[in-house]
């Protein structure tokens, strides 16, 4: 042990409760001291993503929420509609800490070589329960930053990175050569459009409003697709003929666009179809559903034949897919490109007591394009 | 040539019109010599699938049919509605012989030794048009029938044997050990339960009505689900515990029962679990959809996890996909069960005039479960 690691820390915890409530404070927890294969962190920076927000909301209706506790310690409760308890049945009265990823610096570790080895360091972790002060890592789920990256700069290094990997990844893997992304002006979709354009993956991007037509398109994208203009259906079909698309990406989960985009591809495959096939046509179409964006349920009409496949994406599964050769070669990527193709950007940056400040709650639930949070324990 | 084979014979045709209606007549063509590796079948016996009655009547209001023409030379003809005539585009004009299957005696061969060897032989053939009375098909796509099985017990020897088999090896090949399937009771659900008694696959039959219920259970099924009962999630959440099905086919399409049946898998995977996953249970679940009896909008209600898929499943790509040597063993399997296991039964025997009585036509494009006609182009 190098460096002081005060006995206790604080960390953010999600409770649901018999009440229906979900309960988010800061629990004053214990830090261990590292086994041989362990870091101690101190985390300077952690964002709130998307994939966060399940766990520390609990589906909780959040424009019902209250503010209690003090300033240094609040306490919110907001209320869970039916359906959130429903699902959350196996952690009611369990407090869970959240936070997929992080960064900061290690101030202990253990005795093996790969922990001595990172003491002091400014390394990002992908290990959970990252909003807290500090947090005791396995040092397998630590990527060591590179000199002069800070911890601000590398807190986003695996959620997002992995996953835009994870999407060409897939791609290439079942044998597609362009894709679809929906809500393509989130951090995630600007992210794959720099990654796309890298590796001239031909990117059809799929957006609700003008400005983040522009915002892509200032980016340097080529096909951006407005799914409230009329033409959307015309604008999406003539996109996936140019690209060749035949597998997407979508956000939204609920509602018609997934199905949108299968029959948008099936009529770029018949564009050019001299003969009727009864069954359609004989070309796959995929789309995977990464988020939720819409809760609501998913309808396909099934007007592209027999020749379609819908199904969930996560990137873990994917990850253990790929294997340990596969994901160090992806990492790799990532360290490469973090302050260029792989950079987050943040609306902004809050303490622990800040992100439970109910007008910070608020704006990161709404999921609105381009919000993101940023969590500063060491604030 | 060793028999006498007519200049020409009658074939049933659905043509689309450009007024929007289709029109169901039988044609009198001319029979073309046999090359080398063809053989001419006098058509004996061809049922009506399910996935005959898209090319058949391509959509059309078959309630508001008309008929007109001669009793020998009937012709029908029914309105499309606005979405069957822009779906059926690419066939307008054309005049398109119907029926994937059927059987009868090979009565003129080609010079090669293979459609020499079947010369006077009855033998089922999976060529299409086979709703006429001669049909010249290459030998490949002919399977010679048992000594003393008739074409009538021949003449679905191919889409619903083959169907059948091919959900237990996709259900293998997927990695999965048993299997869901709904509208249990049609003549391809029934071969289904008895080849997977024989086979000793576990399998969850889904139903919509009580006698449906008791006609599998007296074919000895051990699981069928009713999903008019009150208690349908349930009992199929238990069947699918006792069986460990992750997979199902689909005959409905549209609905929700798709999306229900992985809500109930889900059910199934997490009936054990004592902690809180928040991506849903970690085993895949998938749901193929193979007919369209609801040609509404399938509805994903989403809440079972990020492990799940859906997709169209359609027989041809599938044999594609095991190639010849897969095919022949699943055909000497159906060549072993023509009357047991692979056994079809028929509502009705009819000529190919008598397909196109309006009662017949309303009869068969009911799908209802058990019904199922036969045409003896030979009556």
């Amino acid at each position: 042990m190098s460096s002081p690691v005060p006995p206790t820390a604080l960390q953010l915890q999600s409770l649901v409760t018999t009440d229906q409530t979900v309960q988010l404070s800061l629990a004053e927890i214990e830090i261990a001291e590292p086994g041989p294969g362990d870091v101690v962190v101190r985390v300077e920076a952690a964002p709130i993503n998307p994939s966060d927000l399940g766990l520390l909301l609990a589906g909780a209706d959040v424009t019902a929420a209250v503010a209690t506790g003090s300033a240094d310690r609040p306490v919110v409760m907001a209320p869970l509609p039916d359906a959130a308890m429903r699902a959350m049945q196996s952690r009611v009265g369990v407090p869970l800490p959240v936070g997929n990823e992080g960064a900061g610096t290690v101030v202990a570790a253990g005795t093996s070589q790969a922990a001595q080895a990172l003491l002091g360091k400014t390394v990002a972790a992908a290990g959970g329960a990252m909003y807290s002060q500090y947090r005791r890592v396995d040092v397998g789920l630590c990527l060591e930053l590179p000199a002069g990256v800070a911890a601000v700069d590398g807190a986003s290094s695996f959620v997002n990175p992995m996953t835009a990997l994870g999407m060409v990844e897939t791609m290439r893997l079942e044998n597609h050569s362009a894709l679809v992304h929906t809500a393509a002006a989130s951090n995630l979709g600007q992210m794959l459009n720099r990654l796309c354009i890298a590796e001239q993956v031909p990117l059809v991007n799929v957006v609700r409003r003008q400005e983040q037509e522009d915002l892509l398109r200032a980016a340097g994208a080529t096909y951006v697709c407005n799914s409230a203009s009329p033409a959307f259906m015309d604008t999406l079909t003539a996109a996936i003929r140019a690209t060749g698309a035949t597998i997407g990406f979508d956000a939204t989960g609920g509602g018609r666009l997934a199905s949108q985009i299968l029959t948008c591809m099936e009529a770029a495959a018949n564009a050019g179809a001299t003969s009727y096939s009864r069954y359609g046509s004989a070309v796959h179409k995929q789309v995977y559903i990464y988020g939720s964006l819409d809760r609501g349920p998913t309808e396909l009409t099934r007007n592209y034949g027999m020749a379609w496949g819908i199904g969930g994406w996560l990137l873990t599964p994917f990850l253990q897919k790929i294997g340990m050769d596969g994901v160090a070669r992806l990492r790799s990527k990532v360290t490469a490109g973090l302050t260029t193709t792989f950079a987050s950007t943040y609306t902004d940056q809050v303490s622990l007591a800040g992100a439970l400040q109910l007008d910070a709650i608020a704006a990161y639930a709404r999921q609105a394009t381009g919000t993101k949070y940023l969590i500063r324990p060491d604030l």
